[in-house]
């Protein structure tokens, strides 16, 4: 019986690690589409959201399940954090999703000009999130932590690309609707780093037992705009 | 032992309804802040929200550690998403911050004109968390169920909100630092009625034991922008 409970619990970590292929691959593909102007792409970041919110829930029910069966309290916090994780890459699915919109939009005028910081972003969210998800398979709250403090980087690239779209609408107001939505991709990659620091926080809070959510040492989990 | 229980239950709901209750007081306020032009109450928001910040974590351990010891998989379900609803409580929180904080922005610039939608969105979504958290205290999944398709009524108000703004900036672009401040608010607005959403569903989810989110019915968990 006690065996049959550790090989679920495996079987719900190996369900969030696929969830969390599907997710990175969203924002990956969604920022392609963005940058090849491919709205087929787009379309198709879309649609997939579908499987990773199947994901979400199957990851929803075998955590119930689990969770009647624990026999020791660190296994509930495993699965609670799982869940906890399972949400965040949700929504970072539905973050990829916004972009994927926002570029189907974009893809209808000129391009602005050559995009230098969204990438950035993008490439730093992706690399926290996949340190936090390495975090928590290696059972590294270091590693985790580490993740945290990044999260600040994010969100000052997001208030300057910000600052630079706001003067870009005042000089030349043809550019508003462009400008717009660049400032949704901005904060969607803003919001993905945000959700990668939650992984990175439960990872912690689960391998070292501490809640350091909130305690404002993080910088994480304020509101940003 | 099972009545020591039962006690630690009913207080972890009622946790969950001092911190509803300091979530709504935090829109409220932010508001009112946003509509009277008060910078004061502005950063009363802002200071408030680690109140709401520590009530979630205490509910956090509260469940954690009731979670050990439930004897019935309905306890456990009734666990799990008091978590769930303090988490989406806590960021509706973080909107009302939002709010607070482009409020103390615009009140630094005239008005732009008065406020018509944003305080029926307000409304609306205050009035989907009231109703999607007595459905959970009475029990009444069908209560909750009338919460969801509403959501759809205040994303709608946003695009509008959103179309205006736009057309406000291309017409006049002095106007630009104001319309992105006010469509940051209305986002916001239209998130909090997103929490308020995933709040009811989790009701209908403990009470009916479906799960009815991404099933595309209830029209929400839908990235809007």
């Amino acid at each position: 019986m006690q065996r049959h409970f550790e090989q679920e619990l495996g079987e719900l970590k190996e369900k969030l690690l696929t969830m969390a292929s599907h997710t990175e691959g969203a924002v990956t593909l969604a920022l392609k589409a963005l940058l090849a102007r491919d709205d087929e792409l787009a379309r198709s970041v879309k649609e997939n959201d579908t499987i990773i919110d199947e994901l979400e829930k199957e990851i929803d029910e075998m955590a119930i399940n689990l969770l009647t069966r624990a026999p020791l309290s660190n296994d509930l916090r495993l699965i609670t954090v799982a869940m906890k994780i399972s949400h965040d890459l949700e929504r970072v699915g539905d973050e990829a999703t916004t972009i994927a919109r926002r570029s189907l939009e974009l893809s209808q005028e000129p391009q602005l000009k050559p995009y230098v910081v969204i990438p950035r972003m993008a490439q730093m969210g992706l690399e926290m999130l996949k340190q936090g998800l390495d975090a928590f398979v290696q059972r590294d709250p270091t590693r985790a932590r580490a993740v945290i403090p990044r999260d600040k980087d994010v969100d000052a690239l997001n208030k300057q690309l910000h600052r630079e779209l706001s003067s870009y609408m005042i000089e030349k107001p043809t550019t508003i609707t462009r400008c717009l939505n660049l400032m949704v991709i901005s904060k969607s990659l803003e919001r993905i780093a945000d959700h990668a620091t939650n992984v990175a926080e439960d990872v912690v809070y689960l391998y070292e037992a501490l809640d350091i959510r909130h305690t404002g040492k993080s910088g994480s989990r304020r509101p940003d705009q």
